[in-house]
């Protein structure tokens, strides 16, 4: 094969996602399995008999989300698409297959016009096998409506904490109903705000993904570099910190229809929710995320600021998730989530997982 | 404040530290405590009565090393110099004065000039106020003996791994003299080599640390970009791989000279210790480490290549640890480290832990 030149660690990049995924593999022996034709990961113990199967996936180059969650606790399957690029209907129906223990899957699908559609193929697949599936839209980013690759909303950081929460409850015996209902909340109390310093390269391209000034900034970007909602002169920690907490905290109430499986009527239907804005006196999880280049001792710079913006406007931090969890390759820049929480969500936040990306 | 402009979520270079050490506070309020004059860093139930306390320190810039490791299971405390300057001895003595809980404290040192040397005139002030205290250097890095800012190897991966197998093992109420062979005994067990594919700014210089072109890498770099064995163009992830993982098992026996402190004879003593090279058969835990702006989806493409060159050379890999742990700011690179396992060092390896930055 003719050499790539290009400042990754990687060979050829035809092979990129198949050589990650062995080396996964052999790093997590005891905790997952992973399938190489089509794509996909599971947790060393599945099907789990009775339990309720959570299903996540999307393009890589976002790790350790969607591989890095599946275990006791959280995901008990993910499907990896290529870099940036929607998993196939076959991967998640395959999954579904695999980790199906009678009690039903749940699939986790961020808002991307690819991911959904072919979530929605997969689970009319599994279901023709009697296999009792529903899907939840994950649509949190409060910077843009109807983006490069979305319409509506993104799913971003709330995305992470679902898995975490919602794998709890599916621990606990939730069925799949009442996991839905969960997974539809935890969603609606999300917000989520990005931003980036640096581009990041895909080895299909070879080159940064966007072009992006040494004194400029993209406040409200996607996680696959896609434009957010202004490019600015760089500012400082205090400035960049303010500008997305107060985003994401006076972002108005939002209503997003989506296609969910009725199982009355035995279709898809469209459901519409609205969400209500965070108000004085809320309790939230913050999540500090890092684009992935970004270090984790600036994530702290900026954890500090955003805790000194939310208790001047009432909103309570009670715990705390900062690291690179939902990355964009090897960007520079972050984002921040927050989650209101009830004491539900609470509780299968601080319940036990074991992943390979996370443990409790 | 003049506004300083670099591509970092900083305000002022001035007070990086402060606010980053603020927010880790505040993140982690369950398991550590931040004391701000001079900085150091503490396990929440400090001073643990009757067990070895364990402290070590160094330039910030690293991160999560050491601050992320203080906790149950890993370090009693940690003292964070400017970015990668180190830390002073009022830090380290103050830690100690903190965290002895009667049972005296092992200091573990990364051997860089200015850390060794700050740590001894610690040790020598805690010994004043009757706390038994040992120094223990780390010196790992293959790549180079006599670099920018050591005499001798310079201290890398290994002194991760070293947190957390003594860390288990002063839990398990090891004493000073035992925990200080274990700790010289990981260290001569440990090597490591670091590449990197990009510089990093320094809040301080506001402009990259060392120039690299966009066809380069520098294979043997230090933690502070310091130049390792040479610079060259880029090549596959295979090839970087085999050559880092074959300079660390094919590295010839190679001989340290330390001072610690003789109990006996109650002074500074130089200690001499050779470390075997690997062999055939040798179980190993590697640390795929990244140099903080390295995904972790291409550390596994690392460790995938890695693995394969260990079972070649008849080297088996038994544990790993994948992941930014021991970083230089934002740097792209990755470093690897194997360190053979006895079974003393595999159960302490297995102890649980929980720290900011690890658990188990």
């Amino acid at each position: 094969m003719e050499r790539i030149i290009m400042k990754k660690l990687i060979n050829h990049p035809d092979n990129v996602l198949k050589e990650q995924l062995q080396g996964m593999q052999l790093a997590h022996a005891d905790l997952i399995n992973v399938h190489f034709d089509p794509y996909y990961i599971t947790r060393k113990d599945a099907p789990v008999k009775g339990k309720v199967a959570l299903i996540s996936g999307g393009g890589s180059g976002h790790e350790p989300m969607h591989g890095g969650f599946v275990g006791k606790g959280m995901l008990d399957a993910a499907c990896p698409g290529e870099i940036f690029t929607s998993p196939t209907p076959d991967q998640m129906y395959e999954a579904a297959k695999a980790v199906d223990g009678g009690a039903g899957v749940l699939n986790i699908v961020k808002n991307y016009t690819g991911d959904v559609m072919n979530f929605e193929m997969a689970a009319d697949l599994a279901r023709a096998d009697g296999i009792k599936v529903q899907n939840i839209i994950i649509d949190d980013d409060v910077a843009v409506k109807d983006s490069l690759y979305t319409a509506g909303r993104r799913g971003v950081g709330t995305t992470v904490l679902v898995e975490k929460i919602c794998g709890g409850a599916a621990e606990a015996g939730y069925d799949l109903e009442k996991l839905s209902a969960l997974c539809r909340k935890v969603n609606q109390y999300g917000r989520s705000m990005g931003m980036a310093l640096t581009s990041c390269i895909t080895p299909a391209n070879g080159s940064p993904s966007f072009e992006i000034g040494d004194d400029e900034m993209e406040i409200g970007i996607g996680i696959h570099g896609e434009p957010g909602i202004k490019r600015e002169k760089m500012k400082s920690l205090d400035e960049i910190t303010e500008e997305m907490t107060m985003g994401i905290i006076e972002d108005p109430a939002y209503t997003r229809k989506h296609k969910e499986w009725s199982f009355e009527k035995d279709e898809w239907i469209e459901v519409e929710q609205t969400d209500e804005p965070f108000q004085k006196g809320d309790s939230v999880i913050a999540f500090v995320n890092s684009m992935g280049g970004t270090p984790v001792s600036e994530l702290y710079g900026v954890y500090n600021k955003m805790n000194e913006v939310c208790e001047k406007n009432g909103i309570k931090v009670v715990r705390n998730l900062i690291g690179p969890y939902i990355t964009s390759l090897e960007m520079q820049g972050c984002s921040i989530t927050l989650l209101k929480v009830d004491d539900e969500i609470l509780k299968f936040w601080d319940a036990p997982a074991l992943t390979p990306a996370f443990r409790r």
